[in-house]
């Protein structure tokens, strides 16, 4: 096993329960925290615990700085890799080449999955300059507000302004992530480059038709709602298969009255629309709703549609990622792109500075369960492949 | 507002609850077979309440005899007319027509819905002599078995047996129900001749597909269990519309992991296929079988399905409806047949005698709640329906 994969293991010990949860501020992440920092150092890092919680090392090179970060806080019964394989491939990789000729942070963000208050990604929104201190009143399960919490972590709310960088102080921000998709692996590939965070738009929609007796009421007089509904699915399906990227999920459905003897009257379900060109989205969007209002008037039914989440894409800069694609041909890896569907600290940053983001191939595409799991060759890969691009780094050339 | 009207509003007042609840044996089923008793005496028959808590009343002509009858029990929050009507209608009608020349039974049965018992249907098998006496240790949600409610109903286990008729002595059976369905409505008319009590037949089926994260797993690499749902669906209701007087219907749909954000892996649904003819449902189960091997083939997934219940259709004797039709005939009304979705104590005594039913219109098809409606014009038609009918009741004519 490598020094790297027992590292992951090691950090997967600091938890709050059975498995992995180690959510924001809490005492799991004070210990990977802790023990996040003493591997900055061990690595040649100067390494402090921030304002808001973020674990941040410097190579002391002095001028504008190149951060390579993610995140160690975990959903709840987690893997091992999602976030925290991407703080700890940054430090090895930065313990590997110690004589780099600009400044380098690394920083182990603590909020991305946003599993324990209302809000997500305080860390690197404070880093971004973007971190809105209405969420410090946001509450847990348990009643506990950000701020106290923040406290009790050994973090300062009232300096939580001061951790934002400036952006001409900052080269640009990498971060290296498990994929959680299965296409690399489909693809045979242990890494590929992000284009693109995709957008995000999430949607209720509720079809209201009339409720009858299984029995009684013939087929020609029925208003059923659950087959309205099962031709909306499918309108779901076909257009996001007709837009470039385009991901779209009906993942929850509720049926009213819900009895096997009634015919449903009322059919309430949930839209998740992702592409890594909001134009793509919107247009997806538009033709989703088309497709509604024709079916529904088809079969004499009404709708609603209820927009609960509207997230733009997070375009990955093209110079970043010519360069990741220069490092990955170094290592004879044929340099493959594609969007990532799930969010990321990277979104933060981006109103900070250039973003690139480097996937590695996770099995089976599973994340967020203990199953999650990447093989040590591809996570030495990953962090050869970033040694090559922080050796070759050339900052953004200046718009002519 | 006419008689039957006022002792339908009475008969409603016999309830163990808000709104109207009297499940077989309860205290309110006590009350209103009193009431009901008391009605039958009122109209010239001699009554009791026998051995199952059916409430007989008898014109006492000798020789065959033609039984009318319905049910007093309700579900719980009932409308005042499912059963009852039937009932009083039955009452009403030899109220007013005391010289028959045959033998007439009104039966107020007690335990159509089946809602307190695992079982239903208990006071018409006992008249049929297919009473299954296990279903007596059958328990109610509060532990009490049925043989217990009957004993403190005043009834008695052990004499169940002697109320089965025997089928020399039985002329037939006639139900007048309201319809329960929307077909008499949008007909414009305001009674019917039943054909058949639709056999039905209900099935859960599990589709088996493969979750995942709904922003990572792109389209073409899905294997999405709710849209494999979508066109089970579909499949369903286009077989049923397919096919004659048929009716098929997706009640119940559960979705696994069912989170907005999760592609779904497994979904579970009820179907409900119910037709006149049983050879027409098995047809169409058979149809609704192949559709579904065959989408789930194509979307490379699995399904299983399991059959939960199996009911034969029960046919209404061809020569009672032509007696039935000429009685609508005598109140210029154009006999219109149609099939009972719903089940009736007209299927128990299929087994011991020709049996007919007459509809009656209801508001909007609803039946099983509050908003349950039917007019005093309708309630009279269907009583002056019946007393043509049994003016003019001929035995079934011999075979040749």
């Amino acid at each position: 096993m490598t020094e790297l994969m027992n590292r992951l293991a090691a950090l997967a010990q600091c938890t709050d329960g059975d498995g992995l949860t180690r959510l924001f501020l809490s005492p799991a992440h004070q210990r990977a925290a802790a023990l996040v920092k003493s591997w900055m150092e061990q690595a040649g890092l100067t390494a402090h615990i921030d304002a808001i919680g973020n674990v941040v090392g410097d190579n002391g090179v002095p001028g504008p700085k190149l951060i390579l970060g993610s995140h160690i806080d975990t959903v709840r019964n987690a893997g091992w890799y999602d976030g925290n394989y991407g703080v700890l491939a940054a430090i090895e990789a930065l313990a590997r080449c110690q004589s780099l000729p600009f400044g380098v942070e690394v920083i182990a963000f603590g909020d991305e999955e946003g599993v324990r208050f209302p809000t997500t990604l305080a860390g690197s929104r404070a880093i971004a300059g973007t971190f809105d201190h209405k969420t410090l009143i946001g509450r847990d399960a348990a009643g506990t507000t950000m701020s106290e919490a923040l406290q009790a972590f050994g973090g300062d709310p009232n300096l939580i302004i001061t951790e934002a960088r400036n952006p001409a102080d900052v080269l640009g921000y990498i971060e290296l992530h498990i994929e959680q998709g299965p296409v690399l692996e489909a693809n045979n590939l242990p890494a590929g480059i992000v284009t693109a965070i995709a957008g995000a738009s999430r949607y209720v929609v509720t079809i209201t038709g009339a409720a009858g007796h299984a029995g009684t009421v013939p087929m020609a007089m029925r208003r059923d709602a659950l087959t309205t509904a099962a031709e909306f699915f499918l309108a779901v399906e076909a257009t996001a298969r007709a837009h470039p990227h385009t991901v779209a999920t009906v993942g929850a459905v509720t049926v009213k009255p819900g009895a096997p003897n009634s015919i449903p009257g009322e059919v309430t379900f949930t839209i998740d629309l992702r592409a890594p060109e909001d134009s793509t989205r919107h247009a997806a969007a538009a033709a989703i709703q088309a497709a509604f209002t024709r079916i529904a008037a088809a079969r004499h039914q009404t709708f609603t549609i209820t927009q609960t989440h509207n997230a733009p894409a997070t375009a990955c800069a093209p110079w970043l990622q010519s360069q990741l694609a220069a490092a990955l041909k170094t290592h004879n890896i044929p340099p493959f792109h594609l969007p990532s569907g799930a969010g990321h600290d990277a979104m933060a940053l981006a109103s900070l500075c250039p973003v690139a983001m480097l996937f590695i191939r996770c099995a089976g595409g599973i994340s967020h369960t203990p199953a999650e799991s990447i093989t040590a060759e591809d996570a030495e890969t990953g962090v050869q492949i970033l040694i090559s691009f922080l050796q070759n780094f050339r900052p953004e050339p200046k718009n002519v």
